[in-house]
């Protein structure tokens, strides 16, 4: 028997309806390419998004095709989030720090038929655009009259000129919720990239969910500042939490350096709420420390991506009274998975019981479950020491990659299919996951495993280490040996020695690196991850110092 | 193009397998019928939740058939919304306050083949029993030594010794999400009661969105108290919303008295949050005063089911700060339709600003789209004085009654079905809706309409004045005059004259009432409300006073 409710799809299109309606003049401010704050509401973002949606359907393209964007956070972004998707077309936002060779590769692979791209951008399309003959369309996304004169590109349009004199009224089409809505693709280290395929219903259950208290907690009382890019994974989903509850939105463009963060956004915006990952508020951090600078109505920040450094977590919280939120997700889950937040019974817990709390990167979602398990598919208790393969499932969550690229799923015991997540992970008994490592990171020594991010962790407590990375080198008797690449910071000494004895009592004396490398730089990619395959290259003539 | 995300089914199994394995030891506290306090956590509710389910399978009770229960707010019945709904099966919440015939009526209509009731309610069971032959198994919410000994009701059994032997180990069956999970009946003024039918892709969709920051605010941190019964629109959807959070639940059984709802659950039980409609606080607040108690850990409270008076607003927010959160929604909405919380701009409002937003219903909810129109079906603007009958759409909002008892859904011009809530309504530019009156109940006073809510809170402010129902009476000129039945607080006195007086200033003249009558009680319906249309019978005899 069915139920006799309303069968409505859930389709992004009403998010921004909702919006528009529920939050006419809801602030929307974004510092522009071109330097200046740029301000407008809920409203006219959504006008702008049925302009651009009549704009797509007057070119003729169909329901599915693609259509990219190569954008910093800001306004015109967001309008492409709705108009393209409420559409009915596929968003498929590129990251920008790719290489021009692999941008060229997936555009084609996705076959997209018009590509919107930021000024600063223009370099790397100028390269590209010959090798992309199927996209029809080069849209700079800027005023008429910042269009570049001779840039080379056939056709080439403002996004001003291309969406004018097209009607802000737009009756949005109906269709299945499961209609591919936006597209990414993951910044896979082996092979092609992939492509993850989110659809209506999978975005607006995250758009729910990642609002929720215990997730990012949004509510039209808040200032929402997402440095996380919108080129990765939607900015965490924010813009679709965004319309669905009304909060201000802030979005930094290409000024992610701690003083325009700080002062242009955070500051001036009034921002409650920031999501990035742990290289930016890194930069912010080391700004404010030396003015004293304090903020004025931040109370929480999402920090995920990669995992935070305590030292970072402790910094937020106990000298600037802003909660860390840290949280865990992949591309393959639109992203969210876990976010730590602490319950009921916690709440009277000393400090810093509530720290290594705090640590883990949290409970799962509802939407999202959760298991890990050992070689042998056997699931591992909950027990915050078993470790296994930490397994996923949920609605969104990834089935397959566009085109065949792979049917990642393993099928459990359970007749469901899983996502494998390719990290190492415990859970405790109250379901908050810490990531032990990368399955493709942990060092392997003498039958025993050693998690990298462990021991980064204890040089990053250092006060003299700005970064670390461990990675583990090739032992004739214990198969691999850890070592630590570490960068100081500036002005700061410390030599291979003291690092080495920091570590005493820290860890087991069997996990002590063997060695201390000192780095200029560590490498990171574009999703602000270190590239240990790459610093593994930089250190391929490296030799272990005489085995033990 | 369809979206690669993975297709699961949006169902109440899930919620309780998430809070079983994410909150364990998340406690669950029961005032039961017996008196005593009864305590476990969510996973022993899971566990016993798979024995019912197992039960029902041994049973032979097809996916579909409806299971009822006639019950307080406790654990057990707790289990039935998970076990009932989770097994494929539909809860049927039966309203215990209807009269025994209206009982035996729903019984028979919903064609329920088990029906659980607290022992509380044995007298209406033995009432009604004997003409509801599709019943195949009485059961009593209590313990095996708590059975009576002779009932008369044909193998009655206690529920402990009914699902007793029954594995906690169950596989959940996997179904569409439009499958029927739930029904409860409206409280019809005229004709026979309609059920709605929900199923688990409303319920849980209504789960996320009640969990919001600015709906009920749910987390895991959170100590929750439903005075709101579980017979009344699944208690606004708390038992799903709560396994989504894992928040800590306090049931009060039948003692809903101040002195119990006071002592015995929030103080004792950490409530931080409670919801329940205006009559249950009156009594709390009615008890709290004269002792001066104060509340040492909840901090917001929601009000719906009825308009709460603006006096009851500013004594929870200024003697006990308390927030005061006011809902609007129907049985035929999940329920929630609207909730009242400031936005952004609002925070630096005066108190008496913030006040006067305060008292509307509040604003939609991503999943409702709201609208009001004029006799003519013509949408009226949100400028917060057109006014018109209010209209809903949505996931989780009706589309048609059980067993073809109506198609309530008007076609507006957009081709999409709207819900009449048979209220009238404005909106304002924010998207603030506030209930003017029922249409039903509006007085139509030389063309124009006078609120009968308006009228009752402004002698409701009067601290001579308990309670005021505002009717309209037949007038040769007028067509329809307002006056105003009160009950006087215990020991206060007022005159009628002095009433009227306290109207001028606070109302255009053309609105203060006709009249005062003062009455021992204003008779009180099933779900909270008043009834006016009894009152319009106890006052048949009434005149007003010569017409001016």
């Amino acid at each position: 028997m069915l139920g006799l409710m309303q069968s409505q799809p859930l389709l992004i299109s009403s998010l921004i309806e909702f919006a528009a309606r529920n939050h006419a003049d809801g602030e929307i401010v974004s510092r522009r390419v071109e330097g200046d704050i740029h301000r407008y509401t809920y409203k006219d973002l959504a006008a702008r998004s049925r302009q651009l949606a009549n704009k797509l359907d007057a070119m003729g393209l169909v329901p599915g095709e693609r259509v990219a964007s190569l954008a910093w956070n800001g306004y015109r972004h967001m309008e492409m989030y709705f108009g393209v998707s409420g559409s009915g077309r596929v968003l498929h936002t590129i990251n920008p720090r790719l290489h021009p060779e692999q941008v060229a590769w997936i555009v084609n692979h996705a076959e997209d038929k018009v590509l919107c791209f930021d000024l600063t951008f223009l370099p790397i399309i100028q390269a590209v655009h010959a090798k992309c003959p199927q996209v029809q369309q080069w849209v700079v996304l800027c005023d008429t009259d910042r269009l570049p004169a001779d840039s080379g590109i056939p056709g080439l349009v403002s996004y001003e000129s291309w969406i004018a004199g097209q009607s802000d009224q737009y009756r949005w089409p109906q269709f299945d919720e499961n209609t591919a809505s936006s597209m990414c693709y993951t910044s896979g280290t082996t092979g092609n990239p992939k492509a993850v395929l989110y659809s209506h219903r999978s975005s607006t259950l995250h758009a729910y969910a990642a609002a929720l208290p215990d997730v990012m907690c949004l509510s039209a009382r808040d200032s929402v500042l997402p440095v996380v890019p919108m080129f990765h994974v939607n900015a965490w989903g924010l813009p679709y939490s965004a319309a669905l509850t009304g909060c201000k939105m802030v979005f930094p463009g290409p000024a992610l350096d701690g003083k325009s963060v700080y002062e242009l956004m955070i500051e001036s915006e009034g921002v409650t709420f920031a999501a990035g990952v742990p290289t930016v508020w890194q930069m912010l951090l080391g700004y404010m420390k030396p003015g004293g600078l304090r903020f004025s109505k931040l109370n929480r920040t999402v920090i995920g991506g990669s995992a935070c450094p305590p030292a970072m977590i402790t910094a937020f919280q106990d000298d600037y009274g802003v909660e860390v939120l840290h949280a865990w997700g992949m591309t393959e889950m639109s992203p969210l998975g876990t976010l730590c937040t602490l319950k009921n019974k916690h709440l009277e817990l000393p400090k810093e019981e509530q720290m290594k709390i705090r640590q883990k990167q949290g409970r799962a979602i509802y939407g999202v479950e959760m298991k890990i398990v050992n070689d042998a598919g056997d699931e591992q208790p909950w027990d915050g020491k078993s470790y296994g393969d930490l397994l996923v499932r949920g609605p969104w969550i990834i089935d397959s990659y566009y085109k065949g690229s792979g049917n990642p799923l393993v099928r459990g015991a359970d007749g469901h299919g899983w996502f494998p997540t390719g990290d190492v992970a415990t859970i405790d008994p109250d379901g908050y996951m810490q990531i032990t490592d990368r399955s493709k990171d942990v060092i392997k020594s003498g039958g025993e495993w050693i998690s990298s991010i462990d021991i980064e962790n204890i040089a990053m407590a250092n006060p003299a280490v700005a970064m670390a990375a461990c990675i583990g080198m090739p032992h004739p008797k214990w198969d691999e040996r850890p070592i630590v690449a570490v960068v100081k910071k500036p002005g700061a000494e410390i030599t291979r020695e003291e690092l080495l004895k920091f570590y005493e009592g820290k860890t087991a004396k069997w996990q002590i690196p063997d060695d201390v490398v000192f780095v200029d730089a560590i490498p990171i990619g574009a999703t602000g991850k270190m590239l240990k395959t790459r610093l593994r290259e930089e250190l391929k003539d490296y030799q272990l110092p005489t085995a033990v």
